[in-house]
C-alpha cells in the first residue's frame, strides 16, 4: 500500500512458474527464494554474517515469541529487528497468530494443557479440549507457552507490534486452523479471519512506520484443506489491497494434499503480487509449488535437522544410500571419511571440514557441530533456489526437477 | 631439539618479564601469550576463523581426550590436528597425563567410581579412595571416562599419540599430583615424573614428525606447593634438553602459593627457552607471572565463562560495579541496556550487538549467546595480552598491572 515498501518484479513466466524481484529498502530478494526462519531474533546457532555468507537473502522472525520476549518495546528502542539481530537484509514477520494457536493452545496434540484459564467463559469452539486459549470477534486471549501469563491478540495488537519489531514484510492476523477442524469450523474461522484481514489492513494504514523505512502488508489465505474454502479465501484476500499474499493455515496431510491447496488457490490470486508458502521447505514441495506459482518459502528445516546432525544433500558419493535428501552424520560410518558433507559443495564447511570431523564433534557433544552443518544446510537451500531460478531463466526448469526427484 | 621446530626470541627484559616471539612452522606467537583451549579439537561453540579474528595466536589441545574419542589415527589420516579441525597457526598439546589423573581418577573429589577395575593389583598410592587408575614406573591404567574401557599411557605413548596429531609443542608426560597429596607422596611422584621426563625425550628423539614439519617438545615442571620439590624439579628439568618448559600440577590453595610456586621455580629455569604456565588464565594471575617471568598461558576461563553467560569487561560503564572482571548477562539489570558488552571493545560482539540483545538470548536458550560472548571473552584475553606486550615494549608494565588490579 506504501509505493516504497516493496516493489515485485516479474522477469520471466514459465507456465505458472515465476522468476522474479522483490526490493525492499533493506535490499533486493531475487525469487523463487528460501526464507531463513530466525524465531526468536536469532538463526539457531550462527550469526548473521555466516547466514549472508550461506546465500540467505530475507530472514523470518515470529511475532508471537518477540512479543513474549524480549517484548516488542525493547526492540523498538534498538530501532527495529534489524539493529537488534544485526542482520541488514530483508526481513519477514508472521503476524503471531500461528503461535497463538499452535503453541499457545496445543492444538495439534489435542491437549489443553490448564483446565480454565478464563474461568466464567464458554470453552473454546475448538476439537481437542483446548484451554490455553479463548477465541473471539475480538481476537484472541491465550496463555504464555513461557511462563503462563496471560495475553490478548487482535489484528490491531498484532499490526503495533509488528510496527515496532519494523519487518521490510509484515503479515495480517489470522487463524490458523488445523487437520482436527471440521469444514462448518474452518468456514467460520476463515470468515472471521478475512474480517481480521480488513481490520489488519485499517489498523497498517491508520498506523506509520516508525524506524525511518516503510513496511508493506500481506493477507493470509486460510480455509484448510477445503477446496470451495481456498477459492473463496483466495478471491476474498487477493480483492484487499495488499502487498502480497501469503499462503497459511492447514495444507492437508499429504504432499498430495498441499498440492490440491495450492492449485485450487493460486490461479485466483494476482499475477503481480507476490506469493509466499507458509511454513514449507522440502524439496520436493518447493518444486511442486514453484511450478505452481509460489515465490518464496519460509522453514525452520535446515536449522532443525543441522541440530540433530542430518546434512543436506542432493546425491551420494560412489552410490551412497541417500534417503529425503538427508545424510544423518552421527552414523558410524562416517567415522574415518574424510570426504566433505556433499561432493561439490562450496560452502565454507565442505571447503573446510571432513564428515569424520564433523561426526567427530557430534559424538563429543561439541555444538560447533550444530553450527558448521547449520552454515551447509542453509548453503544447500540457497543454491536449490539459485538452481531454480537459473532454470527458470533458461526455461529448463521442468528438467532440473526431474533430475533432482529422481535422486530422492 | 629439532632445531627448526621453534625458535625463541627475546626482545626485552624488565626485571623478570620478557617479551619474545615464538617462531613456529605454522607461524609466530608474539609473548606474553594466552592460549585458547580447543580439548577435542574444537573451540567450543566457535569456527576458526572467529577464534583467529579475535585475536588469537595459539591453540591447546587434549591428548587424552583425542586419544579416547576420535582416536589418534582418525587425526592422523587428516594429516594431524591443523588440518582436522582447520585451525592452520600454532598448536600445543598437552601429554594427557592431567586428564588421566583429574578425569580418569577424579582425584579432586577423591572418589573412586569403581571399586577394583584391576582385581589382582594393589590399590593405587592416592589419597580418596582413588580406584579408576593405576601409576606405576611403566606409566598409567586407567578406564575412560566416556565408556569405562580401559586403557595405559606412557611416556612412549604419549610421545607416539602426540607425534600423530602433530601439534607444533608437545609435552612429556608427567603425573599431575593433588593438593590432597602430601609431601613424600608428591617427591615419590616428582621423581618418577623426572625419570618419564627422560623417556619422553628419548622416545621423542626416536620418532619422526608425521606431517611433513618439525615438532618441539616442553618438559613439564612438578613438585606440588613445596619449594624444595619445586626448585629440584625446576633444576631437573632445566637441566635437560627441551624445547621449552611448562610449569604444572599443583600450584597451592590461593593465588599466593602460586606466586611462591612460580618464585622458587622461575629462576631455576633457562633464560632461552619459552615458559607456560599449565591451566591459569584469570587476569590476576597472568600479571603476576608476567612480572615473574611467564611467556605463556592457556585456560578455559574464556570459553566456560561464556556458556555461563559471564562476560569478561575490564571496567564498568559508570560506576557499574565489577566483580573479578566479570559481568552476568542474565541478570534482569541488562533487559534494557543498549550498550555494547564492553565499552571501548572492537570484538565482533561489542561493534554490532547490545548487552540487551546478548541477554535476550541466553534468556531464550539461543546457542547464538554463548558464541557471542565467546567471541568478546576470547578478544579480551588477546587485548590483555596485547596491552602487556605494549607495556612491556613501553616500559610500563608496573603502571599497566596496577591499573588493571584496581579495576577489580
Amino acid at each position: 500500500m506504501d509505493p516504497d515498501a516493496l516493489t515485485f518484479t516479474l522477469h520471466e513466466r514459465r507456465g505458472a512458474a515465476r522468476l522474479g524481484t522483490l526490493q525492499t529498502s533493506h535490499g533486493a530478494v531475487r525469487t523463487p527464494a528460501f526464507v531463513v526462519v530466525g524465531t526468536q531474533a536469532a538463526v539457531k546457532g550462527v550469526a548473521p554474517d555466516t547466514v549472508a555468507a550461506a546465500g540467505t537473502q530475507l530472514l523470518f522472525a515470529n511475532t508471537y515469541h518477540l512479543y513474549l520476549r524480549p517484548g516488542a518495546a525493547i526492540v523498538e528502542r534498538h530501532g527495529g529487528l534489524h539493529r537488534f539481530m544485526n542482520w541488514h537484509g530483508p526481513i519477514l514477520t508472521d503476524s503471531g497468530g500461528f503461535q497463538v494457536f499452535s503453541l499457545g493452545a496445543s492444538i495439534e496434540h489435542g491437549v489443553g494443557k490448564v483446565a480454565s484459564i478464563f474461568p466464567g467463559e464458554a470453552p473454546p469452539r475448538l476439537p481437542g479440549g483446548n484451554s490455553m486459549v479463548r477465541i473471539g470477534e475480538e481476537g484472541v486471549r491465550f496463555k504464555s507457552h513461557i511462563d503462563g501469563s496471560l495475553h490478548s491478540f487482535s489484528p490491531e495488537v498484532s499490526i503495533d507490534v509488528q510496527r515496532a519489531l519494523g519487518a521490510d514484510m509484515v503479515l495480517a492476523f489470522d487463524e490458523c486452523t488445523s487437520p482436527l477442524h471440521d469444514e462448518d469450523y474452518t468456514r467460520f474461522s476463515m470468515e472471521r479471519t478475512h474480517r481480521w484481514a480488513e481490520r489488519s489492513l485499517r489498523a497498517f494504514e491508520r498506523s506509520a512506520p516508525r524506524h525511518g523505512y516503510p513496511q508493506a502488508l500481506f493477507g493470509v489465505v486460510q480455509g484448510g484443506a477445503f477446496r470451495d474454502l481456498r477459492r473463496e479465501s483466495a478471491a476474498t484476500i487477493a480483492a484487499m489491497p495488499f502487498d502480497g499474499i501469503a499462503i497459511g493455515g492447514n495444507l492437508g496431510s499429504t504432499l498430495q494434499d498441499m498440492y490440491a491447496v495450492l492449485d485450487w488457490t493460486i490461479p485466483e490470486l494476482p499475477d503481480a503480487k507476490p506469493r509466499h508458502l507458509l511454513g514449507i521447505g522440502d524439496v520436493p514441495s518447493i518444486l511442486e509449488a514453484v511450478e505452481r506459482g509460489v515465490d518464496t518459502f519460509d522453514c525452520v528445516a535446515p536449522t532443525r535437522n543441522a541440530r540433530n546432525g542430518a546434512a543436506f544433500v542432493r546425491r551420494g558419493d560412489d552410490g551412497e544410500r541417500i534417503a529425503s535428501f538427508r545424510l544423518n552424520l552421527r552414523n558410524a560410518r562416517f567415522a574415518e571419511d574424510l570426504r566433505p558433507l556433499e561432493a561439490g559443495c562450496d560452502c565454507a564447511t565442505c571447503r573446510s571440514y571432513t564428515r569424520s570431523y564433523v561426526r567427530h564433534l557430534f559424538k563429543a557433544n561439541e555444538r560447533l557441530a550444530q553450527q558448521l552443518v547449520t552454515v551447509h544446510n542453509l548453503r544447500f537451500m540457497a543454491r536449490l533456489m539459485e538452481d531454480i531460478r537459473t532454470s527458470l531463466a533458461e526455461d529448463r526448469f521442468a528438467a532440473l526437477k526431474a533430475a533432482l526427484l529422481a535422486e530422492d
